[in-house]
C-alpha cells in the first residue's frame, strides 16, 4: 500500500492509482474488420456534398431494396407483445428455438440434428467467440484462411490460440489449398475453419471440394468449423451445400444466423450446431468445454428466440428470391464495372455471400504505396470505403461489398474508377488517350 | 501427424483425434448461479402434483403482478417495425441509447455523464464479463463482498484475476467490513465491487457508509464497480443513493440495466457508466483496455437500444410505484414468515432487490448436513427451489428470493414451514407441542 500511504492532492488526475491496463486487451482490439472500418472512415471529408458509399462492409440493411421480410418483423413484435419471453433464458437457448434451428438445418443435412446439437449465440461473431475460447489450451493451433474473417485471428490472438494460415487458390476459384493445410497441421492442430459460402471471395465450394476438405481433416484428426453465415446466398453455378453432409466422416461444427439471409445483423441471433453423428466430440468432452465457455456469457434477447420459429416456418420464399435476385444483379454490376478499370482485377465473378476480393495492379499506380494507402486516399478523395487486403492477409488486395442499393454501387463504382483513373501513372494515361 | 498416420476404422469413436478439452473452460461454468439451481432442480420429484415455488433466482418476470409496462413493449415493438434498428450498431451501442442512459443516470449525479461515458452491453452480465476481462492481469486482484453475486468469482477465476472477499457485517445491515478491506488490500488491488442494493442481502446503503467506502477506496488507490442493478428497487428506510455522488472522490464505474427495474431480464439490455470527473482512468489507459474488450463482443440486440430512450421517457411512474409495493408486500411476508420458522433466522428485514440472506441452526435440526444438502432435500420433498449460502460464501446460510407472486410466496414458505418442522430435532418438536 506503499503509494497509498503517499501524501496526495485532492482530486490530481495524476496521482498513483493501481489500476493499470492489460497489454492483451488493450490491443485485440485492434485487428477486428470494425477498427479499419473506422480508421479508413475517419478520413473522408465531411464537406464532400455526396453520400458516402459503403463497400466496406456487409450489413446492407440500411438499404431499401434488402429490407427484412414483414414477416421477421411480425415475429419479433408477436414475441414482446406475448410477454412469455421477459425471462432469463435457458442456458443454451430456449427449447423451441433450439428445435427450429435443428430443422431449418436438417432439411439440408443426411445426419439430423436434435436441438441438443444446437447452441444459440448473440449472432454469429459469439460462436466465434465460445469456439476460439473452448479450444484455446496451451500448444494448441487452429487453422484459417487467407483471405478470411479476421474476428477469428482476433480472437485467438485474445485467447492465446496459435493461428496458422493456408491460402485459398485465387486461380482454382478459392478452393482451399489442402497440401498447405497438410504441411501447417501437427498433432497440436485442433481444428480448421472454412468459410463457405466464402467471405471475402464471393466463391461457393462445390460438393467434391467440401468432401476432399473432409476426408483431409478425418486425416489430420481434426474438426471442420464451418462458417456458414452466408449459407443459401448462392447466385452461380454452384449451390450452397454445407459441411455437416461430411458429418458422418469428421466431427463438423457448423456457425449461422438469420444476419445475412434475413438481413437482420442488428437482431443478433445466431448460433453453432454440432454434426457428429459419431460421437467423437462428445467422447472428447470437448462438448463440456464449450457448455463451460457458454454458461458464462449472454444468450439471444429471449423473445428473438422466442420469434425464431415463426421466422424459420413463415418466411415466404419470394422474400429469398428477391434478396438472390439483388445479389445477383449487384454482383453482375461489381464484376463488369471493375473489368472496366485497368489497375483492379477480380479472378472470378462472385457466386455466393456479398464479397468479392480484387487485386491492384501497383505497377499502373503512382502515388499509391499499398492497400491501406489506396483505400484512405479513396476514402478520402471520392467518399468511398473499401476494406483494404492487408489487414486479412491479402496485402495488395481489396475486400468489395457489393451488398448494396444497385444505384448506389453503381454511383460507388463510378467514383473508384475516377480514382484509378487520376491515380494511374501519366504513361498509362497517354496509352489510353490513343 | 503420428496418431493421424495410424490406421483406423471408419466412424470409430474411440480413433483419436486432436481436439481435447480446456480444463480452466470445462470447470469455469460450475460456479455459476445457474448451475447450482440447475443441480437443485434436477432432484425435483415430478410426480409431485404441486407447482414448483422458485424462490432462487431474482427473475419475477413470469409473474403476472411483476409484468413489465406496455410502455416498454410497445417501445420495442415501434423499434422493431421502424427498421431503422436491424444494422450492427456502433462499437459501444448506439449514440441516443448511450446520451437516454447518461440522462436516466444524470438526474441522481452531482457531476453529469455524457454518452462518452456510458457502454451499452448484454445485460449487466457482460459488463460484468468485460470489467474483469478487461482488469484481469498477472498478480492483480479485486475485492468482492461476501455474500455476493458469484458471476463475479466464475469470470475472475476463468480470466486468472484474483479474488479476495471481504464480509459483509450481518450485525450491521449488511454493511462493507471496511477494515477487512484495509487488511485485503495491496499496491496489486485494482477495484472493490459493491453490490447495492444488495444482491443477496436486500440491503440499502445509507449516505454516510458509501461515503467511507469512497473514502476507504481512495486511501488504497483502488476503483470502485458499483453493481447498481437493483437501483431503485428499495422499500424501506434508505433511498437509493448511486455510488457515483462520490466520483470526485474515488472513480467509479457503475453497473446497470432495466432486466430489474422493469423486469425484463430476458431483453439482454444493460450498461456500465464510468464516473470519473477527474479523468484518473482515462489518464490510466484503462479505458482503452475496457473498449478493446468490449471491441470483441456483442452490443445488444439494436431495437432493443433504439427502443431505450422510449422506455426512459415514457415509463410512468405507477409502474414503478406498484412495483415497489409488490415487493415491499413480499418482503413483509417473507420476513414476517421466516420468523415464525425455528430453525431459520433472518438478521434485518429487506429494505431492497429482491433478496434476503437468512441462517439455518443445525443444532435444531436433524438429518441435515449443510445447506447445500438443506436446499436439495428441500427441493425434492416440497418443490420449493433455494439458493444455498455456501457458493456465495457463506456456510449455513439460504438465499431466498421474495420477488414472486404473493400466493405463490405464501404457499412456497408454507411448505418450507412443513419441511423444517419434519426434519426438526425431536426434543425440539416435543418442546414445541409442550
Amino acid at each position: 500500500m506503499g503509494e497509498a500511504d503517499a501524501p496526495m492532492e485532492d482530486g490530481n488526475p495524476t496521482r498513483m492509482w493501481n489500476f493499470k491496463p492489460s497489454e492483451a486487451t488493450e490491443t485485440a482490439g485492434r485487428l477486428t474488420i470494425r477498427e479499419i472500418l473506422n480508421k479508413v472512415m475517419s478520413v473522408i471529408d465531411s464537406g464532400d456534398p455526396r453520400p458516402v458509399i459503403p463497400l466496406g462492409h456487409g450489413d446492407p440493411s440500411a438499404f431499401p431494396c434488402f429490407r427484412t421480410t414483414p414477416i421477421a418483423e411480425q415475429a419479433v413484435v408477436t414475441a414482446v407483445k406475448s410477454a412469455m419471453y421477459n425471462s432469463y433464458c435457458p442456458e443454451f437457448g430456449i427449447l423451441p428455438a433450439r428445435r427450429a434451428v435443428a430443422e431449418y438445418l436438417n432439411s439440408d443435412l443426411p445426419d439430423k440434428l436434435s436441438p441438443d446439437d444446437v447452441f444459440l449465440t448473440c449472432g454469429s461473431q459469439q460462436a466465434i467467440e465460445i469456439l476460439i475460447t473452448a479450444f484455446a489450451q496451451p500448444h494448441a493451433n487452429i487453422l484459417l484462411p487467407t483471405p478470411g474473417y479476421s474476428f477469428y485471428d482476433a480472437r485467438a490472438a485474445y485467447c492465446g490460440l496459435e493461428a496458422r494460415h493456408f491460402n485459398l487458390l485465387p486461380g482454382q476459384n478459392w478452393e482451399v489449398d489442402l497440401d498447405a493445410v497438410e504441411a501447417l497441421a501437427d498433432d497440436n492442430t485442433i481444428a480448421m475453419v472454412i468459410i463457405n459460402p466464402g467471405n471475402p471471395c464471393g466463391n461457393v465450394y462445390t460438393y467434391q471440394h467440401l468432401a476432399k476438405i473432409a476426408e483431409a481433416a478425418k486425416k489430420l484428426g481434426i474438426l471442420v468449423i464451418a462458417d456458414e453465415v452466408y449459407s443459401h446466398l448462392t447466385f452461380g453455378g454452384n449451390p450452397f451445400v454445407p459441411m455437416g453432409t461430411f458429418g458422418s466422416i469428421v466431427p463438423v461444427i457448423s456457425l449461422g444466423s438469420i444476419s445475412k439471409r434475413w438481413v437482420v445483423p442488428g437482431w443478433r441471433m445466431g448460433w453453432f450446431v454440432i454434426i457428429d453423428p459419431h460421437g467423437v466430440l462428445k467422447s472428447s468432452k470437448i462438448i463440456d468445454s464449450i457448455k463451460g465457455v457458454q454458461s458464462m456469457l449472454s444468450r439471444p434477447s429471449s423473445f428473438i428466440q422466442g420469434a425464431l420459429p415463426h421466422i424459420f416456418e413463415n418466411t415466404e420464399e419470394d422474400f429469398f428470391s428477391r434478396t438472390i435476385e439483388t445479389l445477383k444483379i449487384t454482383a453482375d454490376i461489381c464484376y463488369n464495372r471493375m473489368k472496366e478499370i485497368k489497375c483492379i482485377s477480380c479472378p472470378s465473378k462472385p457466386e455466393g455471400s456479398m464479397f468479392a476480393m480484387v487485386k491492384l495492379n501497383f505497377s499502373l499506380l503512382e502515388d499509391i504505396t499499398d492497400d491501406m494507402d489506396f483505400c484512405l486516399k479513396l476514402a478520402k478523395e471520392e467518399s468511398v470505403v473499401i476494406f483494404p487486403g492487408t489487414p486479412i492477409g491479402c496485402k495488395g488486395w481489396l475486400r468489395v461489398t457489393f451488398a448494396v442499393e444497385p444505384s448506389s454501387l453503381e454511383d460507388g463504382l463510378d467514383r473508384l474508377k475516377s480514382f484509378c483513373h487520376r491515380h494511374q501513372k501519366v504513361n498509362e494515361i497517354e496509352e489510353l488517350l490513343v
